[in-house]
């Protein structure tokens, strides 16, 4: 007898090739199965909501996992956390029904970028955020993240791949720091090095050397494989993966409830 | 024609094997050794005030080199940390006189090991705190430091080693953290592993396993490779090195100075 459990995860993406599983590469989806199998003592799975890069950060990627009933939901994060990597953090486990699935039933993601213009003096500060060369025009950028918002065809944003790339981008918004940023985004999906591509060209509108008009050019004329910037993996978190309904999916909600993804 | 420079170098320990250079080991002697050669063009030498273990983090490390006179050291700063991995930062550069000696001349360091007895919820927290089983006895902690400070042979808080193990501890204290503690210990020189041992015994006090008495045998009678836990690389950093005179160097001075270290 199995039982399903979802897995809350956090992990520093520095040193890890990403989220999903490539032979021979050190990855968090990797470390997950075998300290999972440490536990269970046989080999055990782990699905996730989706990929992440190389590099990017998650403060709560989900997944989920098919335990021997035995094992108490309870136990595992602490069993798991002992022998995890501690750049990998188990949040939560919670008992969930075994037609949950971490990917399929995701409705919905959260991806934050930070940005800082100031470098960070030491080592342990800012390992979430990306260093830029100069300051940003808050006004020009969140003109840019309006004209991105809804449903729209991304491929500018992406590189050349198979499959649809519209994607619904429910809500975008900047939020002002000391010396920095924060843009967030929550989107039904994101194609591959999309937020990053994104926030590449968030910042050239910001250093004012794409105009807004350029940058509504991205989005209305996609071209895959557009010469935009990558922004850096350093910068990036999953920060969250919705299950359920959240004023955060409805484009009209209050800019209040955006505290509530914090 | 060259000049001497003084670095003060921060460097997160996960991923590197201590200071000092290993052959085909990443070190951080190494790493900025090949930062100075990127950016003077000539195979450039970097030497430390003294080596910290694999995975021990710094907060301030000193280190000289000499770079050819035209390069002015107001610039090295951030020339050398445009190309440095980000665990290690370089603080500050100044010209020094050509006899100063980053080894030969220092006079004391402060190190501190963090310990807390709730694990870090989120990776990116703690990442220079160990964790520990239990919360400590402060008062049974202090005591026990009161009896190391001072010129002991420190043997027992090492392992064996030819040379002389007579070091001088200047001062020790414990300071009450949420949830944790910060040892700090300020002397002439540290055996190897010395401080970890000397932490691995005072945790084993603070947790009643180990009597005052007990510990202050290992002082009285040094035994080299007595069997002492060495507490994890994690929780250690190397603070400051101290060059000049200071408060912290007498064992007399008030406690107030203690937080100038910080």
């Amino acid at each position: 007898m199995e039982s399903r459990i979802k897995l809350t995860v956090a992990y520093l993406g520095d040193g890890f090739c990403g989220w999903q599983r490539q032979a021979g590469k050190p990855t968090v989806q990797d470390e997950i199965a075998r300290a999972l199998a440490r536990m269970t003592g046989v080999p055990t799975g782990v699905v996730g909501a989706g990929r992440t890069d190389a590099g990017v950060h998650a403060a709560a990627q989900a997944a989920h996992a098919d335990l021997p009933a035995r094992i108490e939901a309870a136990a595992v994060v602490s069993a798991l956390n002992a022998s995890l990597d501690p750049r990998i953090r188990v949040r939560s486990a919670v008992a969930v029904p075994e037609t949950f699935h971490a990917r399929h039933d995701a409705r919905a993601k959260l991806y934050r970028y930070r940005i800082s213009w100031r470098p960070p003096r030491l080592p342990w500060h800012g390992l979430r955020t990306a260093t830029v060369a100069a300051p940003i025009d808050p006004a020009a950028v969140r003109r840019a993240l309006e004209s991105v918002t809804g449903t729209n065809d991304m491929a500018s944003f992406s590189v050349p791949q198979p499959g649809s790339t519209v994607r619904t981008l429910h809500r975008a918004w900047l939020e002002d720091r000391r010396a920095g940023a924060v843009f967030s985004f929550v989107g039904d999906g994101f194609l591959r090095y999309q937020v990053r591509r994104l926030v590449g060209a968030l910042l050239e509108v910001g250093f004012g050397r794409l105009s807004t008009a350029g940058f509504e050019e991205l989005v209305d004329r996609p071209r895959p494989g557009s010469p935009i910037r990558t922004a850096p993996a350093r910068g990036l978190t999953l920060e969250r993966v919705f299950y359920r309904r959240s004023p955060l999916l409805d484009p009209r909600g209050r800019a209040a409830n955006e505290t509530e993804a914090m």
